[in-house]
């Protein structure tokens, strides 16, 4: 192997080592092979290099950072970089030795992982990827050295190792969530009738990153409209707007929706419309607290819909956010986003994140939603980016 | 199959069809299942879906976007995207009839391709598949349904195919380039002793958002350092700097290095040194012609280099960009990106666009270095965002 070990490194690792040898234990994984940008960025304790942060195609392969873990043995993780990773190795971004920023594509990545696990003693091991993260040509290499029948997928393991967030992760999902909505409202206030909805994108794009966010998307509409893609349709003077953003804050994501009506104060429809979503949000806030279980959630915000006069047009949905946009703890089965949803029957956890979104597509009034994001706290829980949350009147 | 066909689509391919087909049947490829972000934006006539523009992964799995090509029968082709896309399929995005929007991870996206390639009676077809882009689980879907054999790659064909850029791609890359340039003059204009290299990052992301980019990422240097990642380290008065940015305009890339002094006038040894660097982006140039040879560039880049005094430290380099930061036409093997040089023999065309970089890490001075964006013209050659190549003094 190459003499890669950084002799400024050798902390301990950011992660839980006892958690994740335990879920891989479960899993029957004794390698993992992480390869997607978020688990690697996590397993990493925060890094991930800016320069193929948005893009991944160079030359004819990729980017494809590897971060190789050892069962019981974090000491000997390895981390397979691209070469334009020396600089960050010598600014001492590692905690691990073994840092690798030798890579162009996936082959060399690959080649350099799997010199690792060979020169571990296990070459019966099985080896955890990321199925949906592991591109094509590298699962072949994989198999091509260990066998097809080693592989197994590790997405789940890497997302129950992720699903209770740190104080430093709870910061910064704090952060995001404070600063989506913060853009929001900028976006509403500058807002002037005609302004398309293609503008009001970019203008939230431009808001976001003003205030250190990546912004990743904004599904929007106006007027009475329920198509919620950019266009170039315009706002009219007391028509109504919903805005929902998704920006990350290094990797964490804000997810929130807010509603504003452009230029008057909205009347007595809208007002009771809004106040119904916000019972339903209010209702799946209750019963959230540590030992609670995920489906309490999803049956106070149904049983709340369900009581609500508009409750049949509505869609009620709860799941997990943080690094990933839906993820631990998965709640709904039934919503937008079809993963099972495993963990409706597991105790929820201080520390863990909860996107909670209700949505009226109403067929004369427009599009009305609102979506917040939830911590659990040690006796209850706590909302991130709480502003905004009722009418605002845009421009 | 689900009945998709809109019926307002249905216009001619926004690409090369006769070449694709010429492509595939060289390589032996019936059918092409391309899954990249840059190949499926290209095969869609320029249409991205923001919503997964920066993340791919959403609960367990993750975006996967497909378009399927059958080899001479263009009309055919299909498009499996996320059930969101319903809304641009609703504001008539798409050229093709056969728009899905209806999958949420891989096995689905993948399901709905393989349905349409059972239907369209060719069951023993070679499938093209961009391996470093397709999802682990993905291929093991594909080789289930139609053997291991049965796929092949088709990452070279698809580079091929973008390699000649039509004139509106080509004012993409032109504005990418000089937007790119114009926020870089700005973050030196506004530069004041002590700021740090991340702050001028953070600086340059935010010019570059302002006038409509991407910002994808900067590496730099300042004082005499030869360290290219963000740090602490403040930029001193009299320093040099340089910033090498790349940002996309709607997914074509601008990619360029500038060369500034905080506060003071270049001294006669760093005119001398930028002035090295000139002779041999110029050199470079020179050559560039259709029917010219790749390797002219090369050739008359690197015997420039050599007739320089510090050209022995200095590094060259040339390479094709558009919606790949490094693609064809690819003429160096020997550069920081080690991709086979395969067209290096074969002529220049018109509407091919080139990447020319010269690299000074002088060891007394400071990182030294000009990056280009040079597009082949019916006669010659022309550069995209020509502006600032010289010392500019910063503050």
């Amino acid at each position: 192997l190459p003499d890669s070990r950084d002799a400024t490194a050798g902390a301990a690792a950011p992660f839980d080592t006892a958690r994740l040898d335990a879920l891989m234990a479960e899993a029957g994984l004794d390698v993992l092979v992480a390869t997607s940008k978020h688990n690697v960025q996590y397993l990493l304790g925060g890094y991930k290099f800016q320069f193929f942060s948005v893009m991944d195609a160079i030359g004819t392969s990729r980017y494809l950072p590897v971060f190789v873990y050892f069962r019981g043995d974090a000491g000997r993780s390895a981390y397979v970089a691209n070469a334009m990773e020396s600089w960050e190795r010598e600014l001492g971004r590692f905690w691990l030795k073994d840092v690798v920023p030798a890579a162009w594509g996936t082959a060399d990545s690959v080649e350099l992982a799997v010199d690792r696990i060979r020169a571990s003693g296990l070459p019966a091991a099985r080896i955890g990827v990321e199925m949906p993260f592991l591109p094509a040509d590298a699962l072949r290499q994989l198999e091509a050295a260990f066998g097809r029948s080693a592989i197994g997928d590790a997405v789940v393991v890497l997302e129950r190792l992720r699903a209770v967030k740190t104080p430093a992760e709870l910061a910064l999902v704090r952060e995001a969530s404070e600063r989506v909505v913060e853009a929001m409202l900028a976006v509403f206030r500058a807002a002037r009738p005609g302004i398309t909805k293609r503008q009001l994108v970019e203008a939230l794009r431009r808001e976001e990153t003003d205030r250190g966010l990546t912004f990743e998307y904004c599904l929007l509409t106006v007027n009475t409209g329920l198509n919620r893609a950019a266009s170039d349709e315009g706002w009219k003077k007391g028509g109504v707007a919903s805005l929902d953003s998704g920006g990350n804050y290094h990797g964490y994501i804000g997810d929130l929706c807010r509603m504003a009506i452009l230029g008057a104060a909205p009347d007595q429809e809208l007002v009771d419309l809004l106040a119904e979503i916000e019972a339903i949000q209010q209702a799946a806030r209750k019963p959230i607290r540590p030992g609670a279980l995920g489906r309490e959630i999803i049956e106070a915000g149904e049983a709340e819909r369900r009581r609500q006069p508009n409750g049949k047009a509505m869609a009620f949905v709860a799941h997990g956010i943080g690094l990933v946009s839906h993820e631990a703890p998965r709640l709904t089965a039934s919503g937008p986003v079809p993963y099972p949803a495993d963990d409706a029957g597991r105790p929820l956890a201080e520390g863990m994140v909860v996107s909670i979104e209700t949505t009226l597509p109403h067929p004369t009034r427009g599009f009305i939603k609102l979506e917040d994001t939830v911590a659990v706290t040690a006796t209850g829980c706590i909302g991130y980016g709480d502003g905004g949350r009722g009418w605002t009147v845009a421009g």
